[in-house]
This record gives C-alpha cells, sequence and structure tokens, in this order.
C-alpha cells in the first residue's frame, strides 16, 4: 500500500487545513499517510477533529521548522534539514514513503525535489503539469509554472515528459502535441517559440505545431507545451474565467481537472505541487491525485 | 466629420465581409467611409447588397494590387506601394481620412503604421491595446499580440501610452497600471517582468504590482501591463472561454467589449487592427470603436 508525505506545515492555512484535510483523506478514502511536522501542533490539530484519530493509518513524524512562504526557496532547503518540506521529501528519497505533497513555499519545493531526488535523466528542467479542461476531454499542459523563463530545450524536454505522462498515465497512443503561441500559423511566436518549434518539428513525437487557447480547449491535441509564465497566465485565466460563470457545466468541467496540485515532472520520483491557499478540501484531492497510477478515470468523466 | 479609411481586401472573408460591414457602418451609424481596393470588385459587391448605395458618404479609392496573409510584412508595405492596406494608411498619414482599419495581415499592417505614420516621440515599439472584460468595468490591455518579445522599457512605455489612453479616452483620473505576473508577490515573474518591476515602482504613475487573471477581472486595476505573447495568451483564452460558455451575463459581458479590433497605440494617428477573421459585424463594431473619442459609454454599461 502507497503511503503519501504530507507538509503538513505548508501552505497558507497551514497547518490546519493540511491536516484536515489529510485526516479526510485517511477516512474517506482510507490512503495511509504521514504527516510531516510539529508534533505537538499536529497531535492537537487531530485530537480536536477526531480524538479517534490514533487507530488510523495516519502517522506524525516530528519536524520542529517550518518553511515559510517568504523564505528563500534554495537557503531554505539547504539550512532548514529538519524542517516539515525537507523531512516529508527525504521520506520519499529514503522509500518510506511514495509521494509527497507540499502546499508551501513552491520554489523551495522545487529545490528540495531537486536536491534531495534528483532530476530524470536528460531532463534539465523539471516543470509542473497539470489538466486544462476541454470540451470533451482534459489537456495535458505543462510548465504551469516552475520555469517562468525557459531555453528552446526546455520545451523540447517538457513534450519529452508530457508524451510519457499522456502514454503511461493517461493510456493514450501516439498523443499530440501542441506548442501554445500567439498564432497557429508557424511562423507565428516569440523567438522561444520559433526555436522550439524546429526542435519540436524534427523530433520524434506527434507534432501538431502551434495551438491557440481554443484549439485547446477543443481538445485539437493531447499535450500542450509552453513556458512556466504564459503557462501560468492560461491556466489562471481558465480558473478565473470558471470562477465567475454561472454556467453549471462549465464550472464542472473546471472542477472536474481540479487535482488540488500539480505534478512535478521530470524528477525521479512523485512530487505534488499544491497551490498555496490550499483547504483540506484541495488535500484530499491532492493525495487522491498522488496515488493515481493512471488519468483515464478522469478522461472518462468527460464528452 | 471624419472618415474613416477600410482596407477593403484585407482579411480571411475579404473584400466580401469588409465591404458588407462598411456599408452597413455607413447606412446604420451615418459614418462616412473611404472603401480602398480593387474598384471594380469593390463596385460589384456594393452593388450586389444595395444598388442605391451612390447616394451614400462612401468612396472607393482604386488600389490595384492587395497583401496576402502570408506575404512578409516589411518587403510586402515597400513594395506594393499601391496595395489596399498602403493606399489606406497614406490616406490617414496625408489627413485625408480619420482613422484606418485593416483585418488583413497584421504584421504588414503594424509595418505600415511604422513606415507611414510613424512612432509617438518616446515610444520605441507600439503596441496593441483592447480591453479584457471585468466584473464591474472592462480592463485596458496591452500588449495584446504586436510583440512577442519584449525588453523591460517596452512594458514600461505600454504603461504610460495605457496611462495617457485611460486618462484622456476613458476620462480615468489617476489610473491603476498592474503588471500580468505569475504570482501578485513582488519578485515573482520572469526576468523580463522582474525587471520592469522595477521600472514602473519607480515611474511616476500609480503603479499597483503584479497581477493575476482572476484580479483582472476582479477590477484591481485600469491597466493591465503584459508582453504581446502573454497578453495574446490572456485574451484569446478570456475569448475562448466565454465562447464555450452557456452563462448569457458572462457571454454579454465578453460582447461588450469587442470593439472588432484593437488600437495600435505608439503611432501619431489612429489605426485598428482586426482579427483576420473578422466578418461583417465585426467590422461595423470596428469603425465606431475607430469614430470614440471616449470609452465611458462602454464603461459605463458595466456594474
Amino acid at each position: 500500500v502507497a503511503v503519501i508525505a504530507i507538509d503538513a506545515m505548508g501552505g497558507d492555512f497551514a497547518p490546519r487545513e493540511i491536516v484536515a484535510g489529510g485526516l479526510c483523506s485517511v477516512k474517506e478514502d482510507g490512503i495511509p499517510l504521514a504527516l510531516f511536522g510539529n508534533e505537538k501542533t499536529v497531535t492537537e490539530i487531530l485530537n480536536s477533529i477526531d480524538p479517534a484519530w490514533h487507530s488510523l493509518p495516519l502517522k506524525i513524524v516530528h519536524m520542529p521548522l517550518a518553511i515559510g512562504m517568504g523564505d528563500e526557496p534554495v537557503q531554505a532547503v539547504k539550512s532548514k534539514q529538519n524542517s516539515s518540506l525537507v523531512g516529508a521529501v527525504a521520506s520519499v528519497r529514503d522509500g518510506f514513503c511514495d509521494a509527497v505533497i507540499s502546499a508551501g513555499n513552491s520554489g523551495a519545493a522545487m529545490a528540495a525535489a531537486l536536491f534531495l531526488i534528483g532530476r530524470e535523466e536528460g531532463i534539465d528542467r523539471p516543470a509542473l503539469t497539470g489538466l486544462i479542461p476541454g470540451v470533451h476531454k482534459p489537456t495535458i499542459a505543462l510548465d504551469l509554472g516552475a520555469n517562468a523563463d525557459c531555453k528552446p530545450i526546455n520545451l523540447f524536454q517538457f513534450a519529452q515528459l508530457g508524451v510519457k505522462y499522456a502514454k503511461d498515465v493517461c493510456k493514450i497512443d501516439n498523443p499530440i502535441v501542441g506548442l501554445l503561441s500567439n498564432g497557429e500559423e508557424k511562423g507565428k511566436g516569440s523567438l522561444l517559440v520559433k526555436e522550439a518549434f524546429k526542435l519540436l518539428e524534427n523530433a520524434q513525437i506527434n507534432f501538431f505545431g502551434n495551438v491557440e487557447p481554443l484549439h485547446i480547449l477543443e481538445n485539437k491535441v493531447d499535450v500542450v507545451v509552453c513556458d512556466g509564465f504564459s503557462g501560468n497566465v492560461l491556466l489562471k485565466t481558465f480558473e478565473a474565467t470558471a470562477a465567475l460563470c454561472g454556467d453549471s457545466k462549465m464550472r464542472s468541467m473546471f472542477e472536474s481537472v481540479k487535482h488540488g496540485g500539480a505534478l512535478l515532472l521530470g524528477v525521479k520520483k512523485r512530487v505534488i505541487i499544491s497551490h498555496g491557499s490550499s483547504r483540506a478540501i484541495d488535500i484530499v484531492r491532492a493525495v487522491r491525485f498522488a496515488t493515481k497510477t493512471s488519468c483515464t478515470k478522469d478522461l472518462a468523466t468527460f464528452g
């Protein structure tokens, strides 16, 4: 049985909402968890919600320190070895846990993943990967924010990571890859996109070419590749519009791709980075996501 | 009375939809127009729609050539002096017309505006400017696609152009400027955004800081500044979501900011670049937009 490590002290509403979400996952989904954080604080929260939590497959691993949202990521990871984040990531590195979730300082989570777990071979920069909603099914999108500045080779590698994920996890044969651009014609795009286009059209992948946001919603491609800055704008614009939209079909389309976090593809173990504003329900979703070996179920809920 | 020049041969559905839209503008809104294009072709279209068009304030200016969507912009503008686009832009330069609209090759329209009309003093790169919808009122956004690659100084100048437009046309006192980023905290963003942030926080403008898409929808700022690549992703994601959204309130929110084109700010005359896929209704909107000296009416339709 997979055990999920949770950074209980990371997030705008940590530790309370994180711990509450973890407890809910154990009780509702029966997923064994290890909560990394201040033992006294975490125990008090668990006791306040359900004093019978001791009988559940839930373990607290004491870590006296916490990394703050404003801490400098690399410095914090190096100097706070016994922080909740570093402890949780180390537990995955050492094989005690199978995946780690943090809603804390995302730069620090990235840094911890890189330093402790390490990159996959041939990958220079890991990418935050998630699902963008679509009319018939969701689309795998990366990078959604880990790398605000990218080189063409990074986008090329994101395509490789996305294709692998689409095949292995989503069971899509020969997935179609699109490159986010400001126009669908070849030759459109920033200098970065134009150079990445050349690499992708000569690669051994099923390359569609440039895509615009409407093409993504219309499911022209299975995987969309972009730098972390524009990917973040893309994702957050979809989310913001859906949040203000009274159309229940569209809202449910967006709700159904909510995984409570994005997967950091390109590192050797499963690392999920949740939004800083995560509430208990987001942690429940993130835990479910972390235990998944297939996304076909999600895809089947569409269309 | 202002006369609007229209590039009748530019656009995916030119000349028919462009000419039909122009005719509709003259008849419904009484706006005098000059249609630049092949006289025989344009005359035939006008005759087929309304043989009585001769009595309207509508003039055909014969231009034998047309610039295609695939033509190299700078080369096309230089070599096709008697094209519909160059003729229309020249008429504005020479004072015969007050504004020009083209739905053709947007790079060529940019190039013609730069070469024939010229930039405003202190502006290195003009920016495509439009309105992004919001809960209470629309937000002025630039650049929406003219410059896929920008330097920090370009974003700084876009802020100046946006503030001037907000004050002069939209009658907003001391407009609030936001910088599109992948996080609201200072220090978030690409290298470009981080450098632009420094310039903007030290400028004599009402600078809000970084903004995310939800902040724009929530009207935290009056003007949002971005590079043309991410601005294009922002705009097209809003449009794509709205297009698929069954929520009538949201659809009308998006409909009401449709101007049939974006204004090229930073050149000395009024140039409106419409989408290549423009239909007659889009040209009618673009003509209305071109004659506007105030956007307060649009703003008043909100909230």
